[in-house]
């Protein structure tokens, strides 16, 4: 019925296998969403001692759901996807049947079944046999659970969640409709103080034949205790219509069925308020069918994943391909309510947009590879993503590092933002405005005093770097090159010769934290001498360690892929430079998982002659990283991040120093690859890049539009405006 | 300023002294409230373990507010007066200086200066060299804070209040304004699950410099703790102004003054919503100052208790007469918002009200004499009271028991609210639907299954009485006699001569459980015979015991009013009632402080000669227990019981056998007494009882109207229908 394909010949969207990446720490998760949705639906299976070593609370976990994992709790209404911090995870609904028992430890089952596809997931609860399937829109997840005959619940419980967060809110509306609020916040164990609110309305499409609340409170010590016989012990409130607040609270919707029997829950979502929450249900789901809801989000998703056509390659190249094409479509998401309102960064006030106002921005992560695939092939995504920093800017005063629901979590080192937003504008996409993005470049960029995104800036300005005063300083160091060297990439197209001098020489500055004897970067003190004791192999698997953040010296020394011919007359020209990159992946110091050493592959082509290293090795790590499985990906998707270096990799092109609008070429996995471009924003209707191959050796020659490119990068402009780049291998 | 005098003679009420009662369990508090107010403002100083032994979590102690105590944390603004089981006491308000502290034990202090009176409450906190002023409209409690120069702020804790229960919610609206809930309920210790919210809106008359909202997570044990820096620390979320929600939170509003500096709180409430909190406040104090709403509740006080006028007595006499009269007119108090909305019992929908909705109905006491004092003074308020038990029969489908805020808590035994709803109909107080009365009536008297009223009435249909295997038989089996009386008579009164006589014969069945050895009413068990062992000592002081219930077999003989001839039979006559009587005051068995044998003083007048006892005992007990201190109460006030007992004892009437519209006559304390009669209910516009005193010997004469008066009872009808009762001593 539902769950049919609606189209005879295989659709992108139906390719997609969300499954890939709900183990080894992707932390996707597989339930639906819609493409950049703010509610999602996910089995929530990491609660309980079954579910040990994988368990929430015993363990650094970040995702409602892994695939290994067999004890299920509940489904999540609001989720991060690819995230290396808990946070959401909450407003677990969960069907039983029999007496209705509100401790999920208790009411929790194994089940089997799992479906997932693009905006469907279901799966059957066994001890209950109940089916379970799950759609969404943008801002409301859909259940529908089938019942066998004899009582029923759907238990909605804001006691548990993924994180520590704790408090909630919940009043009965009707015997078809619920409203709460719930906490969320404390990302990265951090920032406890910016606790926030998700809202909710859930609507039910038959009247529970019983409701209630049941509220769990704190165990009492005093006196008193003895005259209280319900001290401490879960509060069955039957039929209140009352309002709940608790820190350990949840609903009960009871049926009883002479039948088997569906019933339908929305459940829509705001961090403004429950009327919008209820305006969101209301305006994007109405009278709609599960059925109906999901075909919508489908074809929505297969609307975004057609915009990128491939041809040959086997049917799990494009299960991974598209899947990983749908994992750079979820964050940032959406954040304004359908009303366009959405709580601001910092002020407390409600804004209004008439775009989207996007949220959840991993910028240390996204700046690298992700923004540039939006600019390419979702430019008017890519252009909101923007004014919404600069939006955020606006109220916080500063440009974001790691904003999350409105909340800067200030996770992770540099200054992210003023990258993604140069490389936008170079890319061409330049309706929003540059000179106040400019602006709060130049305050991140220089202001020494109470800096939030440069906490290590005084030593950087002064010394070149920064020093082991501050954590991570010769990732910090890097970080700060990146972002300068973008920001004078951005200076000059605006005509400012001062500032694009003066920040494309503070970009050169790592290269005073190249240790010749080492050939890698190493972390100076304040004094200015090297740190000692060195090791640089300390810091990989996210050891920490002095200098460097979520890797090891040799994880960051090419990790200046703005000044690589610097770097390589630093390490004694080509072939120094070759030795020392091969010597990163010879001795597995290359981790594909992390972030700052992801574009060394293609760094080969900088090496005249030795572009044969990075085709290899781009083919070598998609066979072995990204695969059609739950593992299938090399770690945490970090918000889209691998994802997109994935597609780039298959399509065999890659954005190699963030804010130059310059992609490397290697050989792409596919025949064919035609991605359609926005004449907003782009003169080309579409680009092609073809394969022709032969014995799937190295590239032996190139073709632009006929005839023969001999470089091994090609510029933004010349791609885009280019119709056909042919790759020929030997 | 605010609290000179505002009239050159001594108004009623400026007699008034709001410490009377606030010791000894009195369970009253010194702060203000409108009459029948839902808002008021008690001091908080009974919590810390500097208040022990009178400290609420150490032993059972159901008032805010405890004279002796001197640790304060807070001024609490919904309360309930002379209420033997804790419940509200919430909402507690702070000013404090410094650095913010949000731990109360910390934040805490001593006080001194300490001024109550009517509609105004002030001390000084010690600790902060801050005054605190307090005064309240009908929904809205007013604090006016005083504050040396330097930091200052006001607290507003959800985390700490007089009962366990926990839950709250919290949302700055603005540097000026707070909105919020709590939870309350579980009154004395039961029904959990019938907690329901009070909203509030808090406005400050100056901006706060910076504000807040704390939270106090419990504790986490996992793994994760390691991570969590912040585990089960309070955390101080300032500036924010997103909904926050938990067991413990609360608000601080700061501020930096050069110079001394008040700002006044105004606090509306409401069991409805936030929204209708705000208009409460906005309707009933807008723009007023401190002043002008202590003026009015001032005024609004000083017209209700003009209704009595007294001459003669001592100044003590006159406040010790109209604090009982004010405490008489506390609770019902008011559930209905200013705009009528109040939530419906059971229902869980919100109603609306053109009158008045009164709420916390303590009927098990009030129905004693309270009532009765309402519908000789103020019968419209008594009227609206009744419209009020209707409203909660036509949606609880039962007459009230003890209901509080719209939760029916089912506390105490009997069916009292029969015996109310009669004596009012037959007190000519009659523009209520009588027949949906007594069709309520006539369920709570038969229905024999599922009855919440009469739980042991299938045994007392059978048997005559209550057996053993319920609690409190012989109370409870009283108690229905005492129903079913003034069921009897307003069956008679409404032409149902067969409901008449089958009440009458069911109202005197307790003389089955008559022990002629004993003298005294016994249990009886299941197979009919007497209980044994048999201790009619045990069960004074609230001790747990067979058969009784708050009292023991002396203090229940004679609560049989309205059938003293019947059991002067059983005794023997005049002269082994009189004995057995007397008896319970020489053994000191009789209790002041407890219901049951409250009109025991006045069963002597049923023996003619010996009305001198009734006459000397009521004159020796009004000396004995009440009187012009903080212990000046003899024991809880009931929600204004005992108060009720002095008012009309010192009138020299009382109210003998409820639901019969008749009063026995004693000697008044005062020289004269003006009772203003509601023209709306009454023809009279006066009545006066006059004493003339020589050597205030027992009573001489009387006069009804200026002819001598031979009995000493007196109908309602003949009283109010009189112009002048006078008194003349010996």
């Amino acid at each position: 019925m539902c769950c049919s394909v609606f189209y005879a010949q295989q659709q992108p969207a139906d390719f997609v296998n969300p499954f890939i990446g709900t183990s080894n720490y992707g932390a996707t998760y597989p339930g639906p969403i819609a493409p950049r949705g703010m509610a999602s639906i996910s089995p929530f299976n990491v609660a309980g001692p079954q579910n040990k070593p994988l368990e929430k609370d015993s363990q650094w976990l970040s995702t409602p759901y892994v695939h290994e994992n067999t004890f299920l709790t509940g489904f999540s209404q609001v989720n991060l996807s690819g995230v290396g911090c808990p946070d959401l995870g909450v407003l677990l609904l969960m069907p039983t049947t029999g007496k209705v028992e509100t401790n999920h430890l208790k009411y929790g089952s194994v089940y089997s079944n799992e479906v997932a596809k693009t905006a469907y997931y279901s799966s059957k609860i066994d001890k209950y046999n109940v089916k379970a399937e799950f759609t969404a829109s943008k801002r409301v997840g859909v259940s529908r659970f089938t019942f066998p005959k004899g009582q029923s619940n759907i238990l909605l419980n804001l006691g548990v969640g993924l994180t520590n967060e704790e408090g909630g809110m919940l009043q009965v509306v009707s015997a078809t409709e619920i409203e709460g609020m719930r906490n969320l916040g404390s990302f990265c164990y951090n920032s406890p103080e910016d606790a926030y609110p998700v809202y909710f309305v859930a609507q039910f499409s038959k009247p529970a034949t019983k409701f209630g609340i049941w509220k769990k409170p704190a165990k009492y010590d005093g006196v008193e205790a003895q005259w209280m016989g319900y001290n401490g012990k879960t509060r069955m409130m039957d039929n209140t219509t009352k309002m709940v607040v608790g820190d350990s609270i949840g609903t009960y919707f009871t049926y009883q069925f002479d039948k088997e029997e569906t019933v339908e829950v929305k459940i829509g979502v705001s961090y403004v308020s429950i009327a919008n929450a209820r305006e969101n249900l209301q305006k994007e789901t109405g009278n709609k069918s599960f059925d109906a809801v999901y075909k919508e989000t489908y074809n929505e998703w297969n609307e975004l994943l057609s915009k990128i056509k491939v041809e040959g390659g086997t049917a799990a190249d494009k299960t991974v391909f598209y899947t990983a094409l749908y994992h750079t479509l979820i964050h940032p998401g959406t954040l304004n309510d359908y009303n366009g309102e959405f709580p601001e960064i910092k002020t407390g006030k409600i804004g209004k947009t008439t775009g989207t106002r996007y949220t959840v921005f991993s910028l240390w992560d996204t700046y690298r590879n992700l923004h540039q695939l939006m600019s390419l092939v979702y430019p008017k995504q890519q252009s909101d993503m923007v004014k919404s920093m600069l939006e955020m800017y606006d109220e916080n005063g500063w440009l974001p590092k790691w904003e999350l629901n409105s909340t800067e979590t200030f996770t992770m080192v540099g200054d992210p933002a003023s990258i993604v937003i140069a490389d936008t504008y170079l890319k061409g996409i330049q309706d929003f405005d540059v000179q106040k993005a400019y602006k709060a470049m130049l305050k991140g960029a220089d202001q020494l005093e109470n800096n939030p995104l440069r906490p290590g800036l005084e030593d950087y300005i002064e010394k070149g770097f920064v020093t082991t005063k501050n954590k991570g300083s010769v990732s910090t160091t890097q970080e700060y090159n990146a972002s300068d060297y973008a920001i004078s990439l951005l200076a000059k197209a605006l005509g400012n010769k001062k500032d694009y001098q003066r920040f494309k020489n503070r970009s050169l500055s790592y290269r005073k934290l190249y240790d010749k004897d080492l050939k890698l970067l190493r972390p100076r003190t304040e004094n200015g001498s090297f740190y000692e004791p060195f090791d640089p192999l300390s810091g990989a698997n996210f050891e920490e360690n002095i200098g460097f953040i979520e890797g090891n010296a040799w994880q960051y020394a090419f990790m200046v892929p703005h000044d690589i011919t610097g770097l390589m007359k630093l390490m004694g020209g080509e072939k120094g430079f070759t030795n020392q990159l091969q010597k990163v992946f010879d001795s597995k110091q290359f981790d594909m998982a992390n972030e700052p050493d992801i574009a060394y592959p293609y760094l080969f082509n900088y090496v005249k002659g030795e572009e044969w290293r990075s085709q290899e090795l781009v083919q070598k790590l998609i066979k072995q990283y990204f695969q059609n499985k739950p593992d299938g990906l090399p770690g945490n998707d970090d918000t889209g991040t691998m994802s997109a270096w994935l597609v780039y990799s298959m399509m065999g092109i890659y954005p190699l120093a963030p804010g130059e609008p310059k992609y490397a070429i290697t050989t792409p996995v596919f025949d064919s690859i035609t991605i359609e471009l926005d004449s907003e924003y782009y003169k080309n209707k579409k680009i092609i890049i073809e394969k022709e191959s032969n014995n799937q050796g190295k590239i032996k020659s190139m073709e632009l539009n006929g005839k023969e490119y001999k470089s091994y990068f090609i510029t933004h402009d010349d791609f885009v405006n280019g119709t056909t780049l042919k790759v020929i291998q030997e």
